[in-house]
C-alpha cells in the first residue's frame, strides 16, 4: 500500500472539489483530489450555467476567472412570465449593483481543472473504492484504489464533495443524521441546441399548460426545459413536439422570434428537494450535492455548493492560518443556515410556478386552494417592488456568512 | 304584507353592513339594513382590534372617525418574536408613512350604530326568516318577518353582509360556487383581562411551546392568544395556567414586566382559511365573513370585509353617480384579489409562527422539513430589510384597487 499526505483530503473533481482546491492551495494549504471517473466523464455532465455574484466572486478569488469574465455574459435582470405576460426581474437594480454571470458549469469545471494542472496539484482521477476512515478522530485517512494500486491517504480534514450518490454522505452513521426530502409530481425534460437563445435573460414561464424555462449557455447555445408529468419518456418527445409546446408556454413574442433547431441532448429529470442535517461529522464536511439538492427553478444547485465552498474555505484558512481550531464546529451550522435560505427559494419559486394539479394534499387543502395561493403569491411579489426585490435579492444569491 | 323599496338592501348590521350604509348614506344613495338579531347581541361579539391605514381612512371617509381618532391608538410597529429573540417590524418607517390603528370592532360597530341612528336610516333588528329572491334580475327583492309582521323590500342591490352562516352565500347556488376551505391542526385560546396590555404594540410569539399573540383593545384591556390542540377544552385553561403559559410563550423581559388579571373572556376558536368563488351572482354581493374567514394571525378579518366594503362602495357609487352599470360585474374580481392576499398573508404568518407537529402531509414532505422551511422564512424575512418591507406593507394593507 503506497501512503500518500495532505492537510486537506478533497473527494470529487467536480466545480466545488475543484474550487475548494484551488482556494485552499492559493492559502498554501496542500489538498488531494480523488475522483471516481475520468475528467472527461465529469466535463460531459450537462448542469446548470447561473453563477451567483457571489461565486463569480469566489471564483475569481480563486483567480481563475478570466475566461469567465471574458466569456461569461452578465445578466443584469431575469424574467418570469405569467400565462404570457412578462415581468422583468431587475436585478442589478432592485439589489443596488448585484448580477448574475451566464457561464456553463461545464466552463468552470474546465477553468478549475486546467489552473489545477497547471499548479501541479495531484488530483487522482479513476480512484475507486474510495473510503474515509477515522473521520471522528485527529488523524483521519481515506483508503482508495487506483492503476491496480492500493493507496492510503493520511489527511486532517476531509472535504465530501461526492455528490448525492457518495461515500462521504454515508460515512455519517445513519442515526446521526436526518434526511429531508421532498419529491415534486412531475420532471423537467430539457433540450439543448445550438441556436442563439430567444431572449437575452432567462425567462421563467408559468402558464396554464405548465411551466417552462428558457435558459442558455452561450450566445449561440440555448437550453430549454419543458414541465412534464413524471411517466413521460424522452422518446415521446420528438424536437418538434418539443419546439411546438415550448412556444406555448413562452410569451407569444419571444415565442414569434424563437429560433429552433435539432436537439444536441434531451433528457427528463425528476425534481427533487434535499438536505442532509448535519453536514458535518467530525474531521468530515458535506459539500454541495452530497448534502443537499434543490430542484432547478432559481438555479440554486452550484451555487449552493459554491456557498459551501466558501464557508469550508475561510473556516480551514482560519484553523491553519490563525491556529484557530475550535472554529471548525461552526461549518454545519453556517453551511445550513444558507443553504435552508436556497432550498426554501427554490421550493417556493417551484410552488410558485409548476401546475400541481393532481396532487392530493392531506393537509384539508383543496389543490386549487393551493394555486389560488401560488397566483395570489406571484402577483403580490411581481406587482410589489418590495416583493421583487425579495426575488432579486435571494436571485443573486445572499452574501456569504463570515464564520465567527 | 308590507312593502318597502329601497336602492340597496344590506343583510346584517355588523361593522361591515353599517359601514357600507353609512357609505352609501353619504353619496344620497337609500339602503335599509336588515339584521338577525338585536343590536346588543351584535356588540357582545369580541373580537377584531386592528385597522389597517385604508380601513382607518375609509371610516373617516365615512364620517365616524371621531372617537377613533381620539380613544383609538396608533401603533407604527409591531413585533414578531422567535423563541423570545424580539424583531420589531417598523411599520411607518417601512412603509413610508403607513400605520395601523388599535381600536376594538366593537367600538366600531357601536360608532356606526349611533351615527346610522342620528342619520335616522332604517334597521330592522331581530328580522328573521330574511330571504333574498330574483337577484339576477333587475328587480330583486328580500322577504322578512319583524315584529310579527310580513314584509317585502324592494331594491337595486343586495349587499350579503351575513357572516359565514348568513343566507346570502348560500343564495348563490351551489353548482355555481367553488368554496375553498382549508382548517388548522390547533385552535386559539383567546383571554380577556383588564389589565394594562405588556406591551405598546402587537407581540406574533413562535416558541417551541407553540404560538402565542399578545394583542389589546386599550390601554386598560389586554387581548391574549395561545395556540392550543383542538382537543382542548376552555375548562382544562384556569387562569393560572393560561398566564403561566402565556409567559413562556414571550419574550422573558415582556413576561417578567407582564401584569396578570382574571379573565373577563376566555374561548377557544379553530382556525380556518376560507374562500368562496366568486363573490357575486347577478345583483346580490358577499361582503366580509359571507364570503370568506382568515385564520386571527395578522388580524386581516375586519380588515378584508372593509376592503370589500370600499369595492362595492365604490362601485355603487359609480352607479348611481355616473351611470355606468357596466361597472358591477367587476366587483367579484376586484374583491377576490385583495381577498386572495390576504387570505395568503394569513395563512403563509400562520404556517411561519405555529408549531404544526403531528400534521402529516402527504406531499411527501415530513412536517419537520416544513418547519426548517418556515424557520428559515422567518430568519430570512426577519433578518432583510426587503424582507421586513414585504411583511409590512402587507400588515398596514395594500391599497384599495379603483374599479375600472
Amino acid at each position: 500500500m503506497k501512503t500518500l499526505k495532505t492537510q486537506v483530503a478533497i473527494i470529487g473533481a467536480g466545480p466545488s472539489g475543484l474550487l475548494l482546491g484551488q482556494l485552499l492551495n492559493k492559502q498554501g494549504i496542500s489538498n488531494v483530489i480523488l475522483e471516481r471517473v475520468t475528467g472527461d466523464y465529469v466535463l460531459g455532465r450537462i448542469r446548470a450555467g447561473i453563477l451567483e455574484q457571489g461565486f463569480a466572486d469566489l471564483v475569481r478569488e480563486a483567480g481563475v476567472a478570466e475566461r469567465m469574465d471574458a466569456e461569461g455574459h452578465v445578466h443584469e435582470g431575469v424574467e418570469l412570465s405569467v400565462n404570457g405576460e412578462r415581468h422583468r426581474i431587475n436585478l442589478k437594480e432592485l439589489t443596488g449593483g448585484d448580477v448574475v454571470v451566464c457561464y456553463g458549469q461545464v466552463e468552470i469545471t474546465r477553468d478549475l481543472m486546467d489552473a489545477r494542472q497547471a499548479a501541479k496539484l495531484e488530483t487522482y482521477y479513476e480512484a475507486s473504492e474510495v473510503q474515509p476512515h477515522d473521520v471522528k478522530s485527529d488523524t483521519p485517512y481515506i483508503t482508495f484504489k487506483h492503476g491496480g494500486e492500493e493507496y492510503r491517504l493520511d489527511c486532517d480534514y476531509i472535504a465530501g464533495c461526492d455528490g448525492f450518490h457518495g461515500v462521504s454522505r454515508q460515512t455519517i452513521p445513519a442515526e446521526l443524521r436526518t434526511e429531508h426530502e421532498r419529491v415534486y409530481p412531475f420532471g423537467w425534460l430539457g433540450l439543448m441546441a445550438d441556436v442563439p437563445p430567444c431572449n437575452e435573460e432567462l425567462i421563467y414561464a408559468m402558464s396554464d399548460r405548465g411551466f417552462a424555462l428558457a435558459s442558455q449557455r452561450s450566445l449561440t447555445r440555448s437550453r430549454y426545459y419543458l414541465q412534464v408529468p413524471l411517466t413521460d419518456k424522452v422518446e415521446d418527445w420528438s424536437d418538434e413536439r418539443f419546439w411546438d409546446e415550448l412556444k406555448k408556454r413562452l410569451p407569444a413574442d419571444v415565442a414569434a422570434n424563437m429560433q429552433t433547431g435539432p436537439s444536441i441532448e434531451k433528457s427528463i429529470a425528476p425534481l427533487r428537494s434535499f438536505v442532509c442535517e448535519p453536514m458535518q461529522y467530525g474531521n468530515l464536511f458535506l459539500v454541495g450535492d452530497a448534502a443537499h439538492i434543490v430542484p432547478p427553478t432559481g438555479a440554486k444547485g452550484l451555487n449552493l455548493a459554491a456557498s459551501d465552498v466558501a464557508t469550508l474555505y475561510k473556516i480551514l484558512t482560519r484553523v491553519y492560518k490563525n491556529g484557530d481550531k475550535d472554529c471548525i464546529s461552526q461549518y454545519s451550522e453556517i453551511a445550513l443556515r444558507r443553504v435552508w435560505n436556497g432550498e426554501r427559494f427554490s421550493w417556493w419559486m417551484t410552488n410558485m410556478m409548476h401546475d400541481f394539479e393532481g396532487e392530493v394534499s392531506s393537509t384539508g387543502m383543496d389543490p386549487l386552494m393551493q394555486k389560488r395561493f401560488m397566483q395570489s403569491e406571484l402577483n403580490y411579489y411581481l406587482n410589489s417592488e418590495n416583493g421583487r426585490k425579495v426575488i432579486a435579492e435571494q436571485y443573486v444569491g445572499l452574501p456569504y456568512e463570515e464564520p465567527k
